[in-house]
């Protein structure tokens, strides 16, 4: 006989192993893209499905939440029977992108498939597969024990992929339902299949959209030409003055702020294997960026500014001889530790309009995003967990890494709910994500229960006192 | 009764107005944009129109002329019955620009409509307009006399938007058929309306168009943002380094067989009464331009270098996270005598592959254009028909001035077929050629058949051995 709780859900799991790629197979077979109101029989078809599975689970308070406008509901479920144990927000979406272009799959994109080690299908790594890995995990030990060692509150959001428009007025208008110990999130990927390792801050973002005036109309490039001012000249002149030639940001001030990690954790960071190369070369581009650092110091820690889209003049077929009187630039940065979004947005504003010269006019169009750096703290009672139940599982020290990008979630519920966030998602950052032929490898299914089953268990071992040192509101 | 033959052809002229006016619209109803195959049907149309126009007056040997390649043919017609007197080739254009964008037209482009004086249209006064009033005062000239003073070959070119491509074919393959004692062109314009002036230059021009790729395809700006390079900041870095501070062209080279004109022709250039700051200011530019020059010598005596579009990213509504792949840029040179135009465009393509930073792919993608500075000789008999038709037309001696626009026209039938060309057009350079809203004023039409009519009689009593010493062919 087996005696040792864990192993026992663990065993159920595997027993259930069949039944669980039914159950994801039907998932996936749900057409739920949110972007697109033609699919809008798949978002419902999702939540049914969604419904009565945490129903057979055991779990109660089952209910759609909305932003109050149009868009689609999150559902949400809980299971608060562990008293005295901590209460995660387990979260995951169940909206997916469009499968298109879909003369470009092997196999039909809402049929999921298996070759190689590999189960295609549209959504099955975002984030659908590792949404079923989290709930088959609770789902196995509410089998054997009939209960959870923790309490948990589910929401599965339906507009992630189209930026979360909902989400903010879902978590003010439901802030007590929500309020929960700390975020488990069932989203984001592991950053390679190589490393067992752990997610623990991302960069924030903003943007900003500006034009440049430079006459009244475009001039003809003969009759003009030489004697008055080009916008495509002066748009030229203001974007490349805005990095030197260290490739560093020349905005005052951009820098000050920063809190650069500590020493222990640049030095975990050079221990990483990463050939940056091999990395750059994968997708035909040369490793390039600010002197002095690392790739993947460039990536982590430190704050970017790119240009997302600049135009003006004629972009048709053959010539047209014109000076453009207009010129335009969307840009965008990524922030990180310390950088105070508002002042950044004000001194990249002073920079540019600073850039250019008198008598040619400039108008900020657009401002968006602006939001902070993310980390989770170093001593966090989840993160401590999340690395416990990851070397169970792999047998290996986690490493704990970061990501250049930015976890909107993390942000808006640091900021809403007062409350930390741990990524826990067991598909991998190269599985073709929002791409044809999007895939999550057989074995993700495996290590995830497991390490689920695991993190679930070290939490329910925990207090909800260590988590108040760390709660905001 | 009139017994002066002039007076009784510009009166059957006037009688003839509406007439004209209507035929006029008609004739801008044909969207004839040559850059774009799009407009195969307008370019048809308005060679219907004119085939039509020419049979009408009495021209025989109407075809057209093709490169013999594909392109758009140019038209041809003769009236050659006047024994003794002097052969013209009568050029014009019946292309025109793309009416792009077609938002800032405050009436649409192909219906011609009078308001405040002016007649709106697209290619009204480039060049269609101005090739009317020739052909009007033909028309009346013959109505009247039942014959022309002069030998006339009509060439009207349906490529010249596009930089003539073909025609430097067309001219070799018809040199016999087109030969002729000098060239008066309806194309061009008046510089301005408060002075009347002749035209005895024009810049060179020629064009390039090339692109940046930096990665395989659009990245994450999270996932690789400051750690690959972005195409949009090196174009903007390769296009903000073709000038310098004191806005001359960087290119090794560029200026160093330049020309400059005599000491007489710049202090007749310095007399001319011109205020620069109002002439930028009535199209809201600033007055700006390479250091140590006026700017009607920018304009007359100086090369530029002028970008006429560049993109590339995102352009869309709201913000996309992407670090762009490719970039594009189309650039058009202007040259003044002395430059080279295959030299100076080597060394331009040289200098920008100097710029481009190892690593990022650098392709030409198109070269069009490169047609020398053109100067006609002061004695010219054709130039002083033209400034007596002038000065019979306005009552003042006009002044001689130059563009510092292009018609490849000169610069090619001084090489193919020995002659020169005086520009007699009666638009005038405000008139937004090339932009939304180009006009020509309805003044224009009375002073230009009146001109039209004085100079095709004064070059009827001139004799072809004038023109002999200037015949290079």
């Amino acid at each position: 006989m087996n005696t040792d709780p864990l192993a026992e859900v663990l065993a159920e799991s595997r027993a259930g192993r069949e039944v669980f790629h039914t159950r994801l197979k039907t998932y996936l077979s749900c057409q739920s893209v949110s972007t697109d109101p033609a699919y809008a029989e798949g978002m419902a078809a999702a939540r049914s499905f969604l419904t009565d599975l945490l129903t057979g689970m055991g779990f109660s308070g089952i209910r759609e939440l909305d932003g109050g406008v149009d868009g689609h509901p999150a559902l949400y479920a809980e299971w608060l029977k562990a008293d005295g144990a901590p209460t995660m927000l387990i979260y995951g979406h169940y909206d997916v992108q469009p499968p298109d272009p879909l003369d470009r799959w092997t196999t039909p994109p809402f049929d999921m498939q298996e070759r190689d080690g590999r189960l295609y299908a549209r959504g099955i790594s975002d984030d659908k597969g590792p949404t079923l890995i989290a709930l088959e995990a609770m789902r196995a030990y509410i089998a054997v024990q009939d209960r959870l060692p923790l309490n948990v509150k589910i929401l599965l959001e339906g507009e992630e992929e189209t930026g979360s428009p909902s989400l903010p007025n879902i978590l003010k208008r439901n802030a007590d339902l929500l309020s929960a110990d700390a975020i488990l999130s069932a989203d984001g990927a592991r950053w390679r299949s190589d490393l067992t390792a752990v997610n623990v801050g991302s960069r924030g973002n903003g943007g900003l959209e500006f034009s440049l005036r430079t006459a009244d109309l475009d001039l003809h490039s003969g009759r003009y030409g030489g004697a008055v001012p080009n916008a495509l000249h002066e748009m030229a002149r203001v974007i490349a003055a805005l990095h030197d030639a260290d490739n560093r940001v020349t905005v005052p001030g951009f820098y000050d702020d920063i809190v650069m990690p500590d020493a222990a954790t640049e030095a975990d960071l050079h221990a990483i294997p990463f050939d940056g190369a091999a990395w750059a070369g994968a997708v035909g581009a040369a490793e390039q960026g600010e002197s002095g650092y690392t790739t993947l110091q460039r990536l982590w820690d430190r704050p970017t500014l790119e240009v997302n889209g600049m135009w003006g003049g004629y972009q048709g077929a053959g010539s047209k001889t014109v000076i453009p009187n207009e010129a335009h630039a969307k840009i965008t940065m990524r922030l990180v530790q310390g950088q105070k979004p508002e002042a950044i947005r004000d001194a990249v504003k002073a920079h540019i309009a600073a850039l250019v010269p008198p008598g040619i006019e400039l108008t900020f169009t657009a401002d968006r995003g602006w939001t902070k750096a993310y980390a989770v703290p170093g001593a966090h009672p989840l993160l401590l967990a999340a690395e416990e139940a990851l070397f169970e599982t792999f047998g290996q020290k986690p490493v704990r890494v970061r990501i250049g990008a930015t976890l909107p979630l993390s942000d808006l519920v640091a900021r809403e709910l007062g409350i930390d966030t741990i990524m826990f998602s067991f598909s991998t950052a190269d599985e073709q994500f929002h791409a044809p032929n999007e895939f999550l490898r057989v074995s993700a299914i495996d290590d995830g229960i497991r390490a689920w089953i695991t993190i679930l268990d070290r939490i329910g071992k925990q207090s909800p006192d260590q988590y108040l040192p760390y709660r905001q509101k």
